[in-house]
């Protein structure tokens, strides 16, 4: 617990979210009123733009503009994929950092990522401790895979979730239209968490759910994969949804992507042949004779926030708000995580901290008694889970019938 | 002009929309309130329900959920693809449907549909004429793909235009957020014409449009398509968004997706690949040594009906409503079409009646004029057009976090 005074940093890190800006907003906000804080920045692509002393001015903002980050998606202030090396095996950018964080006096620090950010905040964190520099340095999460360990779930999940819960029952309408038989593969992304995959059966608690569903969980096997496909066929007059996480394994543990497209590459050349969904569509049409329509949410799953949910709107903005006030309240090296109030009949988050260094070295998946038998998808215990996540819709304005997005200022600070 | 009293029949066709229920409701509650009107039936998938006697019982429903009509997505009467031949060449559909109507006493009939669809409406309603059996027949536009002659545009291309510029401008937002380059392609549906590509461009008007658009309306060259891609990756750091219709044809009126996934079934066993840029993606690879990410926006774009344009659903209401009013007010053979008012400085729209044959018989494509040189994208002319297409915003009611969709009972209705 260290009482500090000066210089506030925010820096954004990873991949984006459709509220990722959200938690940059509830940090920013605090920041601008506390008297412990001298001033307020935002670093250009996350850790990069701090050893480039690339810094915005956040004061100079006009503050209706910042209230818009709440519904512009993808990291304002830019991201980036960084590395840092443990500081026992390469000095050189902790060195760097430590001097621009004393030039500039920054005493508190918030790093907004999943887990790799935080890692690089744990690092970071260490350091300046190591070092003796006096800093508060919070993590805040985010990650539309939903895999980071210590926390209820992630800012960005249900927003997530939301849009593609939405587009598969929009799914389902459409392949439902004609008396023929129709069948789509959807993509959905997760890495080694099945969690948003799952997402994708929420439609089934309004009768409109998909039929299959494989998770990252689970091996995956190719040849129980399309009896699966065929006998849902056969029972639904030949109409198929199927979803599959990008991330599936087979036994030993490979990517199923990896090792179908390798197989393609083979003969053909070394080409990116797209995602798992068109290589399953591809082997559908030549090996079992079916017609297989592949779909892949792409990014469209971490930036539409015109239909992010308002509940992971607010909880992304007090993830940050929260980060802020324990950084300026003395606490360090911390990620700040949410708690869901188990005595509470209503659905209640709690903002707690957690040690950075368990979200760095630990990933979360589905617990396996979640899950149904067969690739039919999720108990009641998921939907519980899932449901509070994605409620509310979010009230964007809009503006020649668009989303109108924060526009900042950028202006770059100098001492 | 036939003053007629019997059964009012409405039937859906052709691909869906996210508004062509809005069209149904439209014309169901128009057609529940008129005493001309006996019986209120819908078919159910399009004329294969009439050639099979599956009429649902509108009268059964409750009012509530066929109001929420306006707010789900796909075909709810169920749709088809059924191409009628001439009567000349074979009648035997032809006697089979006259017998239908006469046994159901329908003397109103309303086809929503595109170009096809039309087609199937303008043929059953000239036979009806042959054979002196008295029937108003009034088509209904609608289609995504905005092709429908002598209509200022149709019902559903505002809401895939929404969809689509709002995607455009999330993604614009996710490809700009690291400093280093990314390279998208994006596939857009609309056949010959290129009315839902040039969507892509409304975010322009923000500051966030793509780079580059390509639409079937002119010449596509893979060779300028690579040097254009690499031109704009100079220029912007690397970052670059392609919009493809995927309708692009060569110089001779070939599809370029065609001929391009022919060269990969060669050599790769008739296998289906997926879209255009897939394989421009993968050439990009091959050839240029370029990481692409090839994003189809898929079945999304005609069926995301949770970013309808409120517009567009009003109009397609009030399409299916006027439809019903001309019907029974005696009119036949003709389509509801959309008349923009020129001398109004508010956007105004008229809903007056065009001949079906028009529509049966012409493809209504994007106006060369309209289309800035060198694949920059769009003029003026075209944002004025489309720009209060996409105005307002859907007030779905949801539940649990979803879009609440109408349940009708759908009651066959026996004689």
């Amino acid at each position: 617990m260290k009482d500090l005074k000066g210089t506030f940093l925010f820096a954004q890190s990873g991949g984006p979210t459709s509220v990722i800006n959200a938690s940059c907003c509830g940090a920013l906000m605090e920041a601008l009123k506390n008297p412990n804080v001298t001033q307020v920045l935002g670093a250009e692509y996350g850790v990069k733009g701090i050893l480039e002393e690339r810094f915005f001015d956040i004061r100079k903002e006009d503050s209706y503009e910042l209230e818009l980050l709440k519904y512009t998606p993808s990291s304002i202030l830019g991201s980036c994929r960084y590395k840092l090396k443990d500081f026992s095996v390469d000095e050189e950018d902790y060195l760097k950092i430590l001097n621009v964080f004393k030039k500039y006096d920054i005493r508190f620090f918030l790093y907004n990522g999943g887990n790799d950010s935080m890692d690089t905040c744990n690092k970071i964190s260490k350091y300046f401790e190591y070092k003796g520099y006096n800093c508060n340095v919070i993590g805040v999460p985010k990650t539309i895979d939903n895999d980071l360990y210590g926390t209820d779930h992630c800012p960005g999940y249900g927003s997530a979730s939301k849009f593609i819960a939405t587009s598969l029952m929009e799914i389902y309408q459409d392949v439902h239209v004609y008396d023929q038989g129709r069948i789509v593969f959807v993509e959905i992304m997760g890495r080694n968490a099945g969690w948003l995959a799952c997402s994708a059966m929420i439609p089934e608690i309004k009768g409109f759910g998909p039929d299959l569903l494989y998770l990252p969980e689970q091996p995956f096997d190719l040849d129980k994969f399309f009896s699966d496909v065929i006998d849902v066929s056969k029972k639904k007059n030949g109409k198929v949804i199927a979803v599959i996480s990008e991330g599936v394994k087979d036994k030993g543990g490979n990517y199923i992507s990896e090792s179908l497209s390798n197989c393609k590459s083979d003969s053909f050349g070394h080409t990116q042949l797209g995602g798992i969904c068109e290589v399953l569509a591809s082997i559908a049409s030549t090996k079992y004779n079916l017609k297989v329509r592949p779909i892949k949410l792409s990014l469209l799953q971490r930036c539409s926030a015109h239909i992010a949910s308002l509940t992971d709107i607010n909880e992304a903005y007090n993830a940050g708000k929260y980060a802020c006030k324990y950084a300026i309240e003395g606490y360090t090296d911390k990620m700040v995580v949410f708690e869901r109030d188990k005595n509470s009949k209503e659905y209640r988050i709690n903002y707690v901290l957690s040690d950075l260094s368990l979200a760095a070295n630990n990933e979360k998946t589905v617990p396996l008694e979640w899950i149904k038998d067969d690739n039919k998808g999720m108990k009641q215990e998921f939907f519980d889970y899932v449901l509070p996540l994605i409620n509310g819709k979010s009230e964007y304005p809009t503006e020649d019938g668009l989303p109108r997005y924060a526009r900042l200022k950028k202006v770059l600070y100098k001492l």
